[in-house]
Order: structure tokens, then sequence, then C-alpha cells
């Protein structure tokens, strides 16, 4: 294979791999609190469906632009208790990660309040939702357009944006994807 | 792990998740005419039955033989304007990737039309279908039997069998897998 | 990327693909008598209800102590024939991969029956079931809580729980998942 430029490096990628694992672990099992350390501290989240994004429509369902407002949003999940009765679990397609446009191999210009060095990711998701003695189905379905960057001795995200295919039902759209 | 042989090295592992990252988006994200591309110009695609397939019966819903023949079925595709009111998400199980017997380590005899480097790739496949205003279903599950090469500066498909465990509706069968 | 410290270099990451990619084949494609391979001559396979597993309730649907325990169940699978007339596919989540407590770098005290080498591997897993001439449905989801070792020349099961979210019907639970 020698000669060949792969887009990223197989550290990256494996650490990319990392991150979202550790991500699909805070979401399925807990504790949601390791949900917002998985964001740099300026870190973002939006939660939107397709027919929105497609249209340049920044309406979402979920906006969180720090990830104070992604610890506040972690607390009110769990006072509500809303997570008992069922079991969630994130399967991914494959992870696509290419250098960040304007970062890659470009340290003279770092950003600020995140690391020089960024990738995004992108990949489809599905989330399947298991109720009390009821069949497995699909709660949702879509695709992530993540930007992931070096922060301190990890990956984090500094953005993410969750596109759903189709509309949710209205108690599902409390707990991020 | 010292001593240890696996039977592929790291970085062509990641190089092929980087290729099923790519098919993955050509197919569910677009632009659809980057799907083609990911294969040798004497690439072929299949897609067959399971039930064909376990029969030796070579009667495939898709059959092409070469990079031209997928582009030709891409104009198709997109003159037939199908894909408005759906979208398609793959998700694929762990990919197993070996060494294609006689080319391994065997830089003596290349192939004539693609590299001396070869592997082959299965992985299970499952495509999930939103349609507007509906719920998300499998649209087709099954396995992927492919070969993968090195072809300039990265993998590519020399030949893909895509073998679906369930008969599909009609006019889904139009659009590759 | 250098001065960060990832929790399993990349080699050990790219064999636990290949490792998880070997269990989905042997029981979706076969030869089932793979599968008792993946394990360790000591290795232990259990499979347990969530419900079970939260209350610390040891009753599981499953349970074999060793790889001839495994070889057992598989003998018993083949000689009752029950997987003619369905396809079984698993897609796994992201592979969450940790140096096992108390092993990790510590050459000094190698356990009795396997390698001083052991990781933690935590996934979610979906099966897919597609009987003859029906729609793909979800069989089992839930997830793996997986011993992995150094065990000769490649990574092998030294211990398996596969925790499902829903009870199973009754004529699925013969098979491991």
């Amino acid at each position: 294979m020698g000669g060949h430029h792969w887009p990223v490096d197989a550290d990256v990628r494996h650490a990319v791999d990392e991150l979202y694992a550790d991500y699909a672990e805070a979401l399925d099992e807990g504790p949601i609190e390791a949900w917002p350390e998985l964001f740099t501290v300026d870190g973002e989240y939006l939660l939107i469906a397709k027919e929105n994004h497609d249209r340049g429509l920044p309406i979402g369902l979920m906006r969180c632009e720090s990830r104070g407002m992604l610890t506040d949003r972690v607390r009110s999940i769990t006072q509500l208790s809303l997570h008992a009765p069922r079991v969630l679990r994130h399967v991914l397609g494959p992870l696509r990660v290419r250098p960040a446009a304007g970062t890659a191999g470009d340290d003279s210009a770092p950003s600020p309040g995140h690391s020089d060095h960024s990738w995004t990711v992108t990949a489809s998701y599905v989330v399947f939702q298991t109720l009390l003695d009821a069949d497995t189905h699909v709660l949702s379905c879509g695709r992530y357009l993540d930007l992931v960057v070096a922060d301190g001795d990890r990956l984090r995200l500094r953005r993410k944006v969750t596109v759903y295919d189709n509309p949710l039902v209205p108690n599902s759209i409390v707990f991020p994807l």
C-alpha cells in the first residue's frame, strides 16, 4: 500500500471510533452525565428534521450552544426520570472521517477555543428502542454531520448535528440522539 | 501483541473502512454519480437473491460488468427521478477482510486489469428506508461478498456481490444496495 | 496527535474488530462449528435477559462454562436442524475496548489458563431475522459485556455475556446470539 495517501491516518480513525463508542454508551447505558463531557466546552448540539435541514431552516427540536447547556439538558432529563421503562441502542453505519477544511496540516492558524486539529465525521445512525414487554423497533434513523477536534488528551465533539429522517413521536424528542 | 500474525495489517483495514463509508454515503446521501467511481474500470456488480445464490443460479436482479455499465445504470436512475420521497440508510455488520487467494504476498503474478494486491471483504448489511411521514423499516438485509483491490491511490471494488435475504418489492430493485 | 494516550493501541483494536467479524460470520453464515473456536478452552458464555442481569440474578437462558460445553451446544443445534428456513444477520454498534482491570501493562501476574493481556469489550448488538417469504424483523437487541484475551496467535473470548433487552420467543433461544 506504499505511496497511497489516506485522508486521515489510522490513529485518528481509531480515536474517532473510540469517541463514537463512548457516545453510544453514554446515551444507551449511561451515566447520561458522561454525554456532555464528550463535547468541547464550546461544543454545539443540534437535533433537526431532515426536511428542515435540507431547506436550510435552522429550526431544531433541540439546540445546545455550549457544554453548560448540554449539562442543563441532562439535568432536566434526569429530573423528569423519563428513561425508566425503555432501552435504547445506537447502531452506526460506516464512519466517514475527513480533515476539516482549512485546518488539516495547518498549524499556523489555530481557531480560538479548540485545537487546530479537526475532522468532519459523517455517519448514518439507527436508534432501536425496546419498551417493556414489547418488540424492538426503530425509534429514529438519520445522519450525523459532526466536527471533531483534538481537545486535551482526547477527541471531542466541537459540533454535532443529528439530522433525523422521519418525524419523531413527541415524548421521545426530549432525549438526545 | 508481538508475534501475532494478523491476516491483514491495520492500514489495509483502515482503507477498507474508508471504502465502505464512501460506498454507503454515495448511495444514501449522493451524489449517486460517486458510486461507479468506487469500482475499478472492469468492476462487476451483482445483486442476487440468497435463494438463487445458494443454488448456484447466476440469475440476479441487477448485473453490471464494467464501470461503464454502472454509469449507465446511474443515468437511468437519475432520469427516472425515483429517489425523491424516500431516504435510505446503510448499516453494516463487522467487516471481515482477508487476503484474496493467490495474491497475498505474491507480487510476481499480477492479474490483468487490476492490482496484484487484493482482498476479499464480507459483511452483513441492512438498509433502512424511511418514506415520507412513515415509520422507518428494513428495506433489505443480506450479505456482501466482495473483492477489493488497490487501484491507483485508493482501494476500489473489483467485484461486489450483494446477496439479499428476502425478496424485494418490485419498485425498489432498480436501485443498487 | 502526539502526546495523546489512547486506552488501547490501534493493533489491538484492529484485532478486536477481526474477532467480532469472525463471531458474526460464524453465527450468520456458518459453519456454526467455528463458533466455539472463538472462545478460550476455559471460555464462558452467558445469554441473559436485561431484567435478570440488572437485578443481579444469574438466571440465563443459556450458560456454557467451557469450550467443551459450547461444542456440545453446537452439536445439539445441528442435530435439531433448526436453522433451515431463516437467516440471521448480526449488526453491532461501536465497539468500546478497554484494558481489563488488573491486567493492562501488568506482565508480572499472568492469570492461569489464559494470557495476561486482556480487554473488556462492550457493544450494542442487533440481530435481524428473515423468515422464508417474510419481512425482515429484529429478533433480538441488547448489549455484549465481554472479556477478550490474547490466546496463542489470536484474540479469543474468555467470557461473553449477551444481555438481551426484550424477552425472546421460545423457539429462538436455543441459538446463541
